[in-house]
């Protein structure tokens, strides 16, 4: 499809039934410590707790019927693995889960909750993608993949779709970035959408694949996942990258400590809840605040799934 | 004044310039898990991050300029030492607040940052009290108590009266209860703008003052104020009492672990914060959920200050 203000409006439209309208949350507090006007569209709200709701659902809902029988498959152990699940609940068609073993109990039961089917594989990325292939293989199921996939690019793309249907004069719309997937997305719609809206990112420094593959002009990989941003520690795919190369203004790399004061920044300020790969961008925004003085951002606050027994502070 | 519809409309117009209209949130996961409709007034997003800045607010516009330019005075070591300090900021007067001299920095910070002049005294009620009586006394500043007050009372009411008028076919709300200042305000304004509604309360079993006093028909004391929902420490006064007695339906005593867990699904399942007084309302209608199975139940999430390094799950 052609992508222009149209179809990607059909997009939204697409997606609309099985997802919330999230709010839109301003913090007075928060803005006189950075110094600019934030808008913070809050996907912890989303159903599952996270954006990929939306990427998941739009990518399953172009499956023909016959596709949609045989069911979807991916391979996660975050929030993709709940996305894939209830959107594939919402549709009802079945939806193969393959987790790392080692995946936390309360996140394997939330999909068992949502109806996943769980296979359990060793916690490396060559056996779950394997475990994945012999699924598709063997129940025809199909394959969507977490942030590398069209489909999902433009639904994910779809919360800053809200924003600016609501904010048309952002400077900026911020994201963080891991599979580049929302990243992808949102500087697609800020494109079509803003008026001369800038997208950025927030990347943790110890995963910076994102930042140095966009200045090397090749995707480079990281050398480790050391980082409390979990939902950020997997690497940029080939489909999102020259979109990002295209459409994405700059990346921000952000230390741990810095993810960490953001994150309960906005868990003291705003009252909400939002996991550490959520804390990104607010960390990028504070971090170059005096290229930000006075401006409206927008913010993509992208999950709230984060394990309550094992806080970072 | 005289207690009615028009009466109780104007105090809410008062104070509506200097409060925020809270959100009302709903949870189809714990709507599940209940077995009825829940509609959760999220006081917690209030300015300071309570409903106390309601009845503080209403106390102090009652003032007349002379009495406002000598300032307002409170003790508390909780919501309202802030609740006083940002109406008073507000209006632009002063506030005197007494504070435990081994209150949490963290509260005596937020204090400050409002403008609050704060006195440390020791640790117990005599000492609060008589540090305000001399601060009253010197600076000619009125004393706002935190619960036991007509104009605090009303003003807390605001809350049930705002969700009421969104939702006016609530069988049912619950608030929680320690001072008694949010659960008479809040029974006053179900009976006169509800159809019907019933006011109950949630009330930590360690610190049931309000169940008790409730049988006995006379006010009894706490023996003990060992309960994690440390805002309801506090006890019933004389004015609050009355108005108790004759307007709301039951009290609902809960054990310290009912509040942790609901306190816990709340975080978990809407993603916001709470503190912990905040969760008994919650843990009161799980408690008894058969006799509110389908019903339509308003719930004032009363706050969400919250020491984050001391969770208690």
């Amino acid at each position: 499809m052609t992508l222009n203000k149209e179809t990607l409006t059909q997009v939204h439209t697409a997606i609309e039934p099985y997802i919330h309208r999230t709010p839109i949350l301003t913090s007075q507090s928060i803005d006189a410590i950075v110094g600019c006007q934030l808008y913070f569209k809050c996907e912890n709200f989303q159903k599952m707790g996270a954006f990929k709701m939306r990427g998941a659902t739009y990518a399953a809902l172009q499956l023909s019927d016959e596709q949609r029988s045989k069911g979807i498959v991916t391979h996660s152990s975050g929030n993709m693995a709940q996305a894939v699940s209830l959107a594939a609940k919402s549709l009802g068609i079945p939806a193969y889960i393959v987790m790392p073993e080692n995946a936390p109990q309360v996140k394997k039961d939330a999909v068992a909750g949502y109806g996943g089917i769980i296979t359990e594989v060793a916690s490396n990325v060559k056996a779950r993608e394997a475990a994945a292939d012999i699924i598709a293989a063997e129940k025809g199921a199909h394959f969507i993949h977490p942030s590398n996939d069209m489909d999902v690019i433009l639904g994910q793309g779809t919360a800053a779709y809200e924003l600016l249907s609501v904010h048309d004069d952002l400077d900026y719309i911020c994201t963080p970035v891991g599979g580049g997937g929302l990243l992808a997305g949102t500087a697609m719609y800020a494109f079509h959408f803003g008026n001369g809206c800038k997208t950025i990112a927030g990347e943790p420094l110890n995963v910076n694949d994102a930042y140095r593959s966009l200045e090397a002009g090749v995707i480079l990989e990281n050398e480790t996942s050391d980082t409390v941003a979990d939902g950020l520690r997997t690497h940029l795919g080939y489909i999102n990258f020259p979109i990002i190369q295209k459409y994405v203004d700059k990346i921000i790399c952000v230390e741990e400590d810095e993810i960490v004061s953001a994150m309960k920044l906005i868990w003291e300020r705003m009252k909400i809840i939002i996991e550490p790969s959520c804390a990104v961008p607010l960390a990028a925004v504070i971090k170059e605040k005096e290229s930000f003085k006075n401006l409206k951002v927008g913010v993509i606050l992208s999950g709230g799934n984060v394990d309550l027994n094992n806080l970072p502070f």
